[in-house]
């Protein structure tokens, strides 16, 4: 309670929360920008365009991974360290920041999301947020520095420590912010059906996609009955979707001669996990996505479009929203009114946000594809539509189509990504124009025919 | 309220509305693919396969337009008025059900939809249902008529009078009931320039499309500001997409040699206004499709999932789910928290039902299409998707893959003009499992993070 009474205090100022997270997150990278255009940044003759420098800076912060540059070769060092810390910031804020705006939003979309927030985060005060985003610093950096050692001691078996420390700490901070950024031309697929690359990035990226939210809950509760709902709602689909993807993956792909049909058992079933989990958020590749097989590739545009779990660094509708989806429909087939998970009730005002999510991606995503394919002329339908959900889901992975966008196609994928990273309905409400009278007339109710 | 009584009287049956419906059309699609399979329905070497006699009486019955074989050469006299019959009892069936599942399905799926029959409908009996099925057959068969006779008169300056009409007969029925049939390989393509054509056929699908209750009202009231909501939303909707659409196409074909690039400017605009208006549900062609660009064609796909009208005999969400969802993204931006329209206010409970219906559609249009992606191996990913949002919105229209479809692609294309002209949520609840007893136990409510 005393938290909320401060966030109403936001009220009061003329910019509204959702604006201010737009706008720090437009600062942020256009400080990026700024940075890879300085000539320090980029090696010889690699000099960086506006638009370019852009494009990477959004896809930094907002831990998309999409590269109109090859990373290794294009950046310097100070390039790279540059673009590391912008996916740090870029995840620590949207961590903290999709925390905040739970409550903060909640209201002014009118679903009561904020007596949600009440109700799970009431230990919460001004303080709370401070000790919040501490904890969430931390607990990075210790998971980060985990990962880091161990992809170095693995990596040290093929190349120097110097070489291999730098290796593991990149990929180990772009893994757990579910960046996707690699530091090779063809990402991960060197390790293709190396057992600790495979169990380490994905092990960091789940860690990482899951939220902080969910983390912190089972670290406190360590009792899977005792957990919150939505913790358990976002485990469980988390784990069905990866078992289930991997089996897909596997069967699509099994006599792909371009992707698992060259490789020995074990390691198609490595691929095929590594390319069912990556999907949801990661970016990552271990197998070449443009080779994979199209019913593959659609299947993959769905996992992109679902991405990971709220109060993560994930784009997408987020797991919990597809979990609610696909519960309202089997209420509708089951002829129930109640939704029910976990022997608990969901409110039925959280399924009209669901939906909302929902209804309001697909939109998004069909406009820019459609400006896409007016952009992109010779451009595979396929090509044009991975690009624009991988945006989306601020996945990363691409089917080819990255480098060679047209400059308007650059900017519209940069707009995809920050649209994707914000969330479709914060970036509506973010471009709502907060009129200060309220309307005067209400009209009366009348009903239309639908369906 | 007395027709509420009656219809009250259903649930005591132990099949419910829905399924008898649904078993209604299977019947009538039954029947016609048994007509279809008698030698006399085709030419000599034509015999129809079972499976593509059960798609081509789904495509008439659902009165899609997607035909595995050439209607005018592969049917004969006898088949193609096999075809027109099971097009006409397809399109009144669905008009009449149509108006009457609003009614039935109201509430069982709980959104106060019977309140809303009860005020627009509330002079309907019993007695009234018949009355309105006698109005709907009459006033079908007046207009088709009027379209014969001035078709048939068209094309009797190129062709003999007895052919001339019964090209004006096939073509008005197939128009009025939108149901897209041609007699030429190459659909109205011929007729590309033509005003008559043009106008006849435009003109005759659009007041099938609007729907019967539209029609009713507007011929009732004669004076727009009089008139009920639905109709105020489904005309200016309607209008506001034509036209729109014209515009779109006609940008986007302008110098695409293969369609309007060699047509004179007037011929571009009867073109581009044929091809912007047939893709909401009619599914005839006057340029080739698979020559569009990649831009028109998604475009079309927009147009296709829309479809046209509730209660006719359109497939798709429907223009005004679509309105809806445009309203409550508008409202979200003008931090509005009614949703207005000409001065009335739509109730909330119909956006969650618009949302439902939208996000529905898109998970049947994604799982067919994915389905369609494995068994259709080297079909291009736009040729796929635009016939399964064809089949979906029962529009009937083709990228050219339909004769090339394989069995089991033939069988998921069925199915989803089944689903498409059903609805997907009539569908849905039609597969519901309607158990007798109620759950006993409601468990405590409890909120998850979304977004
Ligand atoms: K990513
Ligand atoms: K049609």
């Amino acid at each position: 309670m005393s938290f909320l009474r401060n966030v109403k205090g936001f009220k009061s100022v003329t910019l509204q929360p959702a604006h201010i997270l737009v706008l720090g997150f437009m600062g942020l990278i256009f400080i990026g920008t700024c940075l890879f255009m300085i000539p320090a940044a980029t090696r010889d003759r690699h000099h960086l365009s506006l638009i370019d420098a852009l494009f990477e800076a959004t896809s930094a912060v907002c831990v998309t991974g999409l590269a109109v540059v090859d990373t290794g070769t294009t950046f310097t060092l100070f390039g790279q360290i540059i673009l590391l810390i912008l996916i740090q910031l870029g995840g620590w804020g949207f961590i903290t920041s999709g925390i905040l705006m739970f409550i903060i939003l909640g209201k002014k979309i009118g679903l009561k999301q904020r007596l949600l927030l009440q109700e799970s985060l009431n230990t919460f005060s001004l303080q709370g947020i401070i000790k919040l985003v501490q904890r969430v610093i931390i607990i990075t950096l210790i998971v980060e520095a985990i990962g880091a050692i161990v992809l170095s001691i693995r990596w040290s078996q093929e190349m120097g420590w110097g070489r291999a420390i730098y290796y593991g700490i990149f990929h180990s901070i772009s893994a757990f912010n579910n960046a996707g950024f690699g530091l090779e031309a063809d990402s991960l697929s060197k390790w293709v059906g190396d057992p600790t690359v495979n169990i380490v990035i994905t092990a960091l990226l789940i860690l990482g996609g899951i939220g902080f939210y969910v983390v912190a809950d089972v670290f406190e509760k360590r009792n899977f009955r005792k957990l919150s709902l939505h913790t358990k709602v976002t485990l469980f689909f988390t784990l069905v979707l990866n078992v289930f993807s991997t089996v897909i993956i596997f069967g699509l792909e099994y006599n792909n001669p371009a992707t698992l049909g060259g490789l020995g058992l074990s390691d198609k079933w490595w691929a095929a996990y590594f390319q069912g989990v990556v999907p949801r958020t990661a970016g990552f590749n271990s197998i070449d996505i443009g080779q994979m097989t199209l019913s593959s590739q659609v299947y993959m545009m769905g996992l992109m479009f679902i991405g990971a779990a709220s109060g993560s660094t994930a784009g997408g509708i987020k797991v919990t929203t597809f979990a609610l989806l696909l519960l309202a429909l089997a209420a509708v087939i089951t002829n129930r009114e109640d939704i029910n998970i976990f022997q608990r009730r969901v409110p039925a005002s959280l399924v009209s946000r669901a939906l909302s999510i929902a209804v309001s991606g697909v939109i998004f995503i069909f406009v820019i594809f459609f400006l896409l394919t007016i952009t992109e002329k010779g451009a595979e339908m396929s090509e044009i539509a991975f690009e624009t959900v991988s945006a989306f889901g601020t996945v990363g992975m691409s089917a080819g189509l990255t480098m060679d966008l047209s400059p308007i196609g650059k900017i519209l994928i940069t707009v995809m990504m920050f649209i994707g990273r914000l969330g479709p309905l914060t970036m509506a409400f973010a471009l709502a124009i907060h009129s200060k009278k309220k309307a005067k007339i209400r009209y009366a109710e009348e009903k239309i025919l639908l369906g």
